[in-house]
């Protein structure tokens, strides 16, 4: 049996990453860690799966799980996510991504097993980079402009130095924007689909849309597609190195609202609400795919299209439902 | 009357850097603020100078001294800075050179007075360069090898986030390593000079000096240039650059041997000691200093013999004053 050991495990990306993990090999159990209660599990995984309720800003409790349950592997996907509440509270968004992610770095340390872990980065990282830069690749010069994208540049950096100052084993991605079913609302293509939704349940056709910098380019791909990386860049994937993990594709905000617009046959009138404008913003963030591609074999499965029409379904299904409760 | 917070206060740099602002300005006056027993005060500057005993970790304590003493200018020198400490607890060297200088962002962010902040980096951000890339500008790319020099670099990425994003004033330094009068002897040069220095008191001519890899060049300055720079960066330097704080030349530490041994008229025979090495070292760091001679007029004024020649009369005095007592 192989322990395989993933934070957030209550989170969006997790919910597909488990179900992942388990699959590739039935030699695999999965040890959920989240500080919020875990989610619902498949009947079909449950005696390989267990949950942990642990708060991972707590050095002594992180030390204590790595200790007990020798894992072979460290997903580590929890984190502060937010590049907007990192505006808001930047010293708290970065104290605390980088205090979990350096607890569970000890705990590997001190424990002095053999323990492979994926650091999640983002596409933050790349920063203010001129056009000419596009799309980046993972050589690109970062220069972040978000406390949020300062932070994953730390936790690159700190990588480095336990790689090859210490010697441990640690694949590091920086993932683009992804998206699917069950990613909460608060991001931007799920709280635009919601207010689709919404709108729709009303039976109106065309509706206002409250939105940020619609201008916006941004590397999307579907959390199915961005699972299977981080299950093939923790097989496949060099100890110290960074990979992209991303469409290779731009898609501008405004054209995903038309997308979501024709799968739907609604119109939306967009009205910007400057509260959702940040202090700095990238205009366009498009990313190199083909490191990973190379290395690990990978690629993506799911078209925009097909990511979309499936979140919408999934928001018709979470607002039908909720409804009749 | 101008308020000049100065963090750190009882530390070998501020040290010199208190007397550099009084003679600056007659209307300067410094609130110094340490964790540490304050240092003692010449008769001379009583009257201009406060010292205040506050653990800056604490960010209530922080805000608070922000919104009491609404300085001028804030020159942050304190800070976990040993490299060798950065690798034995790298997560604590980490943590707490970004929490204070956190607290001490927040603070000014919150009470949103104009006030001027030097934020001091160091030479260990440049990291692992090649031979090509010497001397270092401002512009090269950062690859931070220690601990330590990784904290460095997401102190100077988050100041820019803070000056672009929030509009805080804050001026950056890159200081190479400095050297002088009162430095402490877990630092390598004092290091070796009290070595020499005791061997003198026991009237060897000839001593083994205990060292770690001596072939590293790096590029020295007087802490007394150091400080005048820091002075004049604050008056001219523009907010959210950067500037190198060094001499421009490369010394080996072979080198810096050399001199000690030619002004003591003394032999060393090195011995190499494995706990001196660290995990990953950088062979040799020398910066450019055209920036700050260029937009600053800085220039520095005590050559390395000098500056050698002073260190050794101060540790044979305090040697000799100890021994009495």
């Amino acid at each position: 049996m192989a322990i395989v050991l993933i934070t957030g495990a209550s989170g969006f990306v997790a919910k597909y990453l488990i179900s992942e993990v388990l699959n590739d090999d039935v030699n695999n159990y999965v040890i959920g860690v989240d500080i919020a209660n875990p989610a619902s599990i498949p009947a079909l995984w449950r005696d390989r799966v267990e949950f942990r309720k642990i708060n991972l800003l707590e050095d002594e409790s992180v030390k204590r799980l790595v200790k007990e349950t020798s894992p072979e592997k460290i997903f580590h996907l929890a984190s502060f996510s937010s590049v907007a509440k990192s505006w808001e509270s930047p010293a708290f968004s970065f104290n605390n991504n980088l205090n979990i992610f350096l607890n569970i770095l000890e705990a590997v340390r001190e424990k002095k097993t053999k323990t492979r872990i994926l650091s999640v980065g983002s596409s933050e990282e790349y920063g203010d980079k001129s056009f000419k830069d596009i799309p980046f690749t993972e050589d690109s010069e970062v220069k972040p402009t978000s406390p949020y994208g300062v932070a994953r540049v730390s936790q690159e950096m700190l990588s480095r130095v336990y790689v090859f100052g210490y010697g441990l084993d640690i694949v590091l991605t920086r993932s683009f924007n992804h998206i699917g079913p069950f990613q909460r609302e608060q991001f931007v293509i799920p709280g635009f689909i919601k207010q689709f939704v919404e709108s729709e349940r009303n039976s109106k056709k065309e509706f206002v849309l409250k939105s940020g910098n619609v201008e916006v380019v941004r590397d999307f791909s579907d959390v199915r597609d961005v699972v299977k990386a981080y299950s093939l860049l923790m097989q496949k994937g060099i100890s110290g190195q960074i990979y992209n993990v991303c469409s290779g594709k731009g898609e501008s905000l405004v054209q995903i609202i038309g997308i979501i617009e024709k799968y739907m046959n609604m119109k939306a009138i967009l009205r910007k609400d400057p509260e959702l404008f940040r202090p700095m913003e990238n205009h366009v963030i498009i990313g190199d795919n083909s490191k990973i591609k190379k290395q690990c074999g990978w690629d993506r499965e799911y078209t925009i299209e097909q990511t979309i029409a499936d979140t919408v379904d999934y928001w018709r299904e979470k607002l039908r439902s909720e409804n009749n409760t």
